[in-house]
């Protein structure tokens, strides 16, 4: 198949390249000529532009990925694709957008007669090699239209071990890619996936922590530890329960350094992470752990937040307790 | 009556004064001389060593009030003292003993025929004008005979409003202290308040800082609001579900300065709070709240975790995404 | 002066009440004809409806206080009365909007020149007696044409101390009512102290929560306490650093039945705890003890979630561990 | 090699099969009949009771593998073995012990001249087939003289990718075991790797109940999802971030049943899990994940907390709100 690809960052561009590597075809575009360029020398069309791009895909109903940062830019780029697509035609957004913007959208393109599918897709810098993981919402009849597509860009199979019971089930699912409901679902499911991993991802670094700082002299010397913790991570990647992505990372990441000494220890967050506990608001589920783990990123871009001053002040007032630093 | 009393940093000294001004008479002692000194130029019958002072105490049974701080020279000031006093007498852990610590202590201490009573004492360096809410663990004989010392302590029933139904309880508790149980239950209590002074502390905290933070500009301009804190604070003390003595603190330190620059963030946490929680795991009983306003002042004292170093690795490793200040 | 109440439910009614009792004039109208009778009985200008209301408040600019839930019938009554009144006029919400409706609410009203309030309102079944803690957001004008009107429903300095250091700062806030800032402002901080009760709430609820258990007999015999939780409360009432309204309340339904045997245990929450961690997720400031007392209410209405069943399935499928109740 | 193998439960059994497995001898014994004599059966000496045991090792040193739950019963045990062992023999203690009490056991064996490892053992029901994951502390003779059987437990490098950066460093860790440190260390690094796994279970399962609870007809139509939670769990197995062995065992589980309603949602926990958040407040490194993780466990075990209780007698106490239930 052919389609139009906007949005030629790491993603966007990995997509594209994938596709072709299946046999399909990109017609490309981005706001910076680079990639463009670049892609074209690998076999992609490169369009002069959204309605160029739209011109070179012959095919009906025509299909665009967008893949562009969540928000604005790709609120525009949907509005004036709507204004060149025809009936039936299909809008793909592929980025990070917030359901409910999904929603909203693909109610106001549904009313042009266009199709819109919000794809969430996992795979950040691996995704190209090992495939992406796709979640998608919208009309059955796109996503069956663009089956090739989506069988394309996920990883397949692959050589891992069968689920047992899935007989009769869905067997995309088990090949990466999943139609999880209406406009908006994949998004959704994408969302809940970043929750998980932030989640997962404060567990192991705890861990880590705790198992650091028990070389503490603090400690009683016989209950002091000092752990190599690159052969932790390591042994832990057979065998036990912990396994999983993010501990090869991380065993990854401590064996070069075990002090991760390159890292400053700001952690940024996404919308993702953030959405994730509104929606569990929204339903009344607790969510804990993700919540906290949304918090420490907010905490370690700060050097001390109002709050402490805030203790430290009433420490102060009831107990005389004078912290260190304070004037 | 005539007690002694072992420690004269700020809470010793203040007991000894509100023991004096309620007509009581202390044997005062501490390693340091000057304060000895001082309440001696006040009426209090200076003491040269733990002897003398077990010497000037002439009835029968003799008591002597510990106001140490927690650990080994308070475990060595109560060794010493058992071998100084005779059956029947009392040694008073004024301090903020381990629980578990005073079980332990208790037992040896009765195999000697000595009561022990472990007191949480609490109103840090308001106790002497307020009076002390103090939590007794220990001999109900002991605790009866000690009434008048404690009553003279605690605050009294003061302007604060009955509460009803508590006819036919223990009149005690109105007056601001209490018998809690046997050895190691006042302790107890008192680090369950500490466990709930971190928690409501916290609480307070959070909520101010959201309030300081409501004048971000990275918020859309008509949701942004530059809130008078010191205002707030001060409302609610009147009216509202959150007045407290915390509140009172915090609507001082905010009238003094809003921005609280004096204080540099950096908040210490005593036994009490990390006891609590750990009691709280004994008992399998949930305390999320405690847990996390136990962390927070963990997480103040560091410039940035190990944990975070994690986070931003693994976020490095599979999304290719640097964080500010990695090299 | 003379303004006009819609809603006459306990909140509604007792502001009028208390505005009466101070001089004031309340010309009272609800859906519900019986409190319209009872308040007219007690002096009240019984109405008819929202427009015969606006017909009885002769004074220029009139004002008309909302005390409905907040959502489609609050939104609904001031889209009424905003036909009913005239350039100048203002309309109170004295509800629990959600400051973002405030700020959309104000916008449209101002268009039509009328001036809109949004007046947090804290004081409960006390708030009679007691006074309300009002936090108000809107046009300076309005709330100072209106100050007699605040002025009556608030608290008043009482008996409470003064905060040193208030000399020069706004002197309503000492007698329980603060000009906030612009609309939603009023809204926003009254929704931060809603957060900052479920914590200190939390706080204390957990703090008893481990002092009831550990009375259990799974527990060394000598680390056991079988404490009386009435007198623990009441004691902290006098002299601790926990003393609050909140400690008042505990120890009133402590005296009254320390076993709360009347309660279920299920927990509402309200919206300002939910929009309370919307807003630290906006300012990205941590708020790990808000959140976790907001999960614990969800928690506490379910009799068991879908994660703790995910949980139970892992834990069968890695160890096959069986727990209680499997079938 | 030949070892004994005391405690033939599933773990023990197990061992001793793979063990038999891989060339080595497995003298057994187990307090039931039973499995020694199923043991026997399949190849293993069986002993008939702790002295025959010992008596039928005749290689010095003898080494022994203790596999028993914690406490008094592998504390028995070990004194029983320290007292037919001699100088130079080995006991290791495979089972799930605190590490403050290898600590001890450990100093007391060796003042008898007696090497005592604790060797973290992760693998659970597929341990056999899969290997054991082995966190081993104590004297690193002694780690050495058994490696032939370590080596035969551990899963071995499989099909697992090799972590880059690894030349150079302990090449145990890439075959699934690693001597960790001193008597201790190791089943500390396996209580860490329980509290981790704690944590990631509870991401992931707080995620999954986000999803199941998007069908909650209290949702806008258009926002509410009816997800298929075994296609997410299966989608996600594929270039996700969240790959895992966790996800799989999910996912398998949901193939089964997507309510899982087997399940009845209450969910144990073991001592390390309790240990790990002990392990955080020692080094004072901030754990709130693991923390609540640990929480969430103990909450799905009561019908209702008291702290619950306490919330709504609050509640009731100043707004006048009675909760669904209340008498």
């Amino acid at each position: 198949m052919r389609i139009g690809v906007v949005g030629l960052g790491r993603m966007g561009a990995n997509i594209s390249r994938r596709l072709m590597r299946a046999g399909h075809s990109a017609v490309v575009w981005d706001a910076n000529p680079a990639p463009v360029e670049a892609l074209g020398g690998e076999g992609a069309v490169a369009a002069g532009g959204l309605a160029d791009l739209v011109e070179k895909l012959p095919d009906s109903p025509k299909a665009v990925w967008v893949m562009l940062p969540h928000g604005r830019i790709t609120e525009d780029t949907v509005n004036t694709l709507s204004g060149l697509l025809s009936r039936g035609d299909i809008i793909i957004d592929g980025g990070n957008t917030y359901y409910k913007d999904d929603v909203r959208r693909g109610r106001a393109l549904a009313e042009k007669g266009l199709r819109y599918l919000d794809v969430g897709t996992s795979g950040g810098v691996w995704g190209l090699a090992r495939g992406y993981c796709l979640m998608i919402g919208g009309d059955p009849d796109a996503v069956q239209h663009l089956d090739p597509i989506f069988a394309a860009l996920a990883p397949g199979p692959g050589t891992i071990e069968r689920t047992p019971g899935r007989e009769g089930r869905d067997p995309r699912a088990e090949r990466g890619y999943t139609h999880a409901g209406p406009v908006g679902a994949g998004h959704f499911v994408k969302m809940i996936h970043n929750g998980i991993e932030y989640g997962m991802m404060q567990a192991m670094a705890e861990g880590f922590d705790i198992l650091r700082n028990r070389a503490s002299d603090t400690l009683p010397a016989d209950e002091r530890f000092d752990l190599n913790l690159a052969d932790v991570a390591e042994v832990w990647r057979r065998g036990s329960v912990v396994t999983s992505w993010l501990l090869d990372l991380t065993a990854d990441a401590l064996a070069k350094d075990e002090h991760l000494s390159a890292f400053s220890g700001e952690v940024a967050d996404s919308g993702e992470g953030r959405w994730t506990i509104e929606a569990a608001i929204e339903e009344a589920v607790p969510a804990e752990v993700l919540a906290a783990s949304l918090f420490t990123r907010f905490r370690s871009r700060q050097q001390h937040t109002f709050a402490e001053k805030v203790l430290s002040a009433m420490r102060f007032g009831f107990g005389g307790h004078v912290e260190p630093g304070k004037t």
